[in-house]
C-alpha cells in the first residue's frame, strides 16, 4: 500500500506529461505505464549498480501488466554515455525485435536517463520513453525536461536531442540505497533550485536523507524544474538559462581539474560559490545570504573552494569556449535575492577571473 | 545569369521552408543562404564523387557571402550511412570549432543527405541544415520531408530522426554529370509520383535527361512530395504512407536479393510492378493503365521482373517483419486510377505472394 502519488505536470504544446512521485511506487509501475503506453515488447535500460537492486521488481510489474520486457544492463559511469554505446544499444533492440511500437524504460541515474533518452529519440525515428530515476540528481533534475545526450571524446553532452518522456515515475525509496556521497552530490541541484526559486528549501538541508520530508522536497524540486521547462521547452526563450546558475564556472572547473577529480555536483557547488560571490558584488545580494548558502553547501559535504594550483589560463580557455561566452562578456546567471535569479550580460571575464581567484584556498 | 528559381513551399506549423529549383543556381547559394542563416562557421558534407565536381564552387560562393566553410568529404556509397560515420563527423565538427550557431550544407545524393541530416539533428541537440541535392532521387524525393537516418548492421534507416531543413536548393544542372544508370534509377521515384498523383508525367519519360523540361519536371515532383509532407510531417496521419507505393515489395526484394543486386530504384520498379498488378486485381485499375506504366518503367531501363530462384520463403519472412504487416494482412498502397492512390488494409499475404509469383521471369 503506497500513498497516492504526488503529480507534477509539464505543460508542453505538443506532448504534455506528468511526473508521479511516491515512495514505494516501483512495484506498481507496470499498471501505471499501461494507461500511457499500450503493453508491448519493451526494453529496460539500466546499469550494473541499479539493475541488481531494482530490475527484477520492475520486470515483474511490467510482465504482470502485459509487457514483454528485455533487460539491458550497462557498465555504470560516465563513459557509458557514448555514441558507441548508443549504436550498440540500437543493434540490440533491433535484434530483440523491438520496433516503432515498442517503448523504453530508463532505470537509473543521469547517465542512464541521458543515454536511454537519446536512444529512444533515434530508434525508428523516435519511440516513447518512461524515466524511472534512482538518484537525487536524476529525480530532481535530469529526468525532467527532455534533454538527452551522449559525450564526445572532446566534450560532454555535445551530441543529443530533445525527446520528452511519456511519463516520469519517481520512487524516493530508491534513494535509500544511494551512498551518502552520491546523495549529497545531488543536493547541489536542490541548492541551485533553492537559490533561483525557493530559498526555504535550504532549511531542510542537509538532514533530508531518510527523513519523512524527502518525498515532499523532491516534489518541490520537480515542480520548479517543470515550471521552467514548460516555459522554455527548447532552450530558446531564455527562461531555461536560469538552470545554469553555478554551472558556467562549475563546468570549467570540472573540465580543467579533469573529469573525475570533482563530481558534477561538487563542481556545481564550487561554481555556485563563485556565482554567489559575483551576485554580492554585481547584483547587490546581501552578504548574509551568501554565507547562508555557503553554510548549507558545506553542511552537505560539498566543496566551496579549489586548489591553488588549478591553472587560471586553462580555466579561461575553457570559459572562452563556453557557448554562453560572446566577445569578452558572458551570459551569467546572478541572484539579487535568494529565491530568484536573472541572466546578466554584463559579467566580464575579469569579474569571473576575480571570483575564481577568491575560490582558491 | 540564371532564371528566377521556381519555389515550392512546405507548410509546417513550427518551421515552414522552401525548396528553390533553378538550373545553374549552385554558384549563388551563399547569397541565398545568407537570408536564412546568418554567416557562420559551417560544414559542407559531401562524398568523393560529388566533392571534386561541385565543392569548390560552393565553397567560393559561401566564402563570398561571409561564411567560413569546412569541407568534409566522405567515401561514396551506402556503407557511409552508419552510426560510426555519424560519430566521427560529430567529433570532426567539434574539433573544427562548429557550435550551436553553426550550420551544415549537405552536398550530394540520398546517402549524404540522410547522414548529414542525422548529424545536424543531434549536433548540439540540433543545428540548421541546407540540402543541396545532386541526384534525381535526392532532388525529387529524399531531400524533402525531414527524414534523416543511418543504417544499422541489421537493417536500413532504422536509426534516425525527423529534422526539417532550413532550405533546399536544387540545381538540375548538377544532374548532367550523373551516369545514365543513376539518373534512370531516380526516375523510379518520378514514376511513383506519377502513379499516385500526376499521371501526365509518364509522357515525359524516359527522354527527360538533358531536356529543357527537366527543371519543370523536378519542380512538379517536388510539389507532389511537399504537399504530402505538409499534410503529414511525422508520418502519423496516414497521408505520407502513399509514398510507400511500390516500396513494400520493393524493400523485400532489395533485402532478399542482397543489397547491391538491385539498386533501390530498380527494387522500387519491381515493387511498383507488383503493386500495379494487385491494383488491377483488387482495386479495378484498368489493364491498359498497368501496361502504360510498365512500358515507361522498361523504357527507363528499369526491371519489372525477378529471377525465378529468388526464394519465396525469404521474401515472406522479410515481409512479415515489415512494420506495415499486422496479423496476416498488410497495409498496402493501391491505385484504382493512375494519378491517385489509397492505403488498403485488405491485401492479404496470399495476394502478395501471388503478385510476387507473377514477377518471376
Amino acid at each position: 500500500m503506497i500513498d497516492k502519488p504526488q503529480t507534477v505536470s509539464i505543460t508542453l504544446k505538443e506532448a504534455p506529461y506528468e511526473i508521479l512521485i511516491a515512495s514505494g511506487i516501483l512495484p506498481n509501475i507496470g499498471g501505471i505505464a499501461k494507461s500511457h503506453i499500450r503493453p508491448c515488447r519493451c526494453a529496460i535500460i539500466s546499469d550494473e549498480v541499479v539493475s541488481p537492486l531494482y530490475a527484477q521488481t520492475l520486470i515483474r510489474s511490467l510482465e504482470e501488466a502485459g509487457y514483454s520486457p528485455l533487460l539491458l544492463t550497462l557498465p555504470a559511469g560516465e563513459s557509458t554515455k557514448s555514441m558507441t554505446q548508443a549504436s550498440t544499444l540500437c543493434d540490440r533492440l533491433i535484434d530483440s525485435g523491438l520496433d516503432r511500437k515498442s517503448a523504453i524504460f530508463a532505470l537509473g541515474g543521469g547517465v542512464i536517463g541521458d543515454l536511454a533518452g537519446f536512444v529512444a529519440s533515434i530508434y525508428f525515428r523516435g519511440i516513447p520513453i518512461i524515466h524511472i530515476p534512482t538518484t537525487v540528481v536524476a529525480q530532481v533534475d535530469s529526468s525532467i525536461g527532455g534533454k538527452t545526450g551522449v559525450n564526445s571524446l572532446l566534450g560532454k553532452n555535445l551530441i543529443g536531442s530533445f525527446h520528452q518522456p511519456k511519463l516520469v515515475i519517481t520512487d524516493p525509496a530508491t534513494l535509500d540505497t544511494l551512498p551518502d556521497h552520491l546523495f549529497n552530490e545531488g543536493l547541489a541541484e536542490v541548492i541551485k533550485h533553492a537559490v533561483i526559486a525557493d530559498a526555504s528549501m535550504l532549511d531542510l538541508l542537509p538532514a533530508i536523507k531518510g527523513s519523512k520530508d524527502l518525498c515532499a522536497l523532491i516534489a518541490r524540486n520537480v515542480a520548479i524544474k517543470a515550471a521552467i521547462v514548460s516555459r522554455d521547452e527548447f532552450e530558446t526563450t531564455g527562461t531555461r538559462a536560469l538552470l545554469n546558475f553555478g554551472h558556467t564556472i562549475g563546468h570549467a572547473v570540472e573540465s580543467v581539474a579533469g573529469y573525475g577529480t570533482f563530481s558534477h555536483g561538487e563542481a556545481v557547488a564550487i561554481g555556485m560559490t563563485a556565482a554567489l560571490d559575483l551576485s554580492v558584488r554585481l547584483a547587490g545580494l546581501p552578504e548574509e545570504s551568501f554565507h547562508r548558502v555557503l553554510k548549507t553547501i558545506r553542511a552537505c559535504g560539498l566543496p566551496t573552494s579549489i586548489a591553488a594550483e588549478l591553472p587560471t589560463e586553462s580555466l579561461l580557455t575553457t570559459l572562452r569556449r563556453d557557448k554562453k561566452f560572446d566577445q569578452g562578456a558572458i551570459r551569467f546567471v546572478l541572484t539579487e535575492k535568494l529565491g530568484s535569479a536573472f541572466v546578466s550580460n554584463e559579467v566580464t571575464i575579469d569579474d569571473v577571473l576575480g571570483a575564481i581567484g577568491r575560490l582558491r584556498k
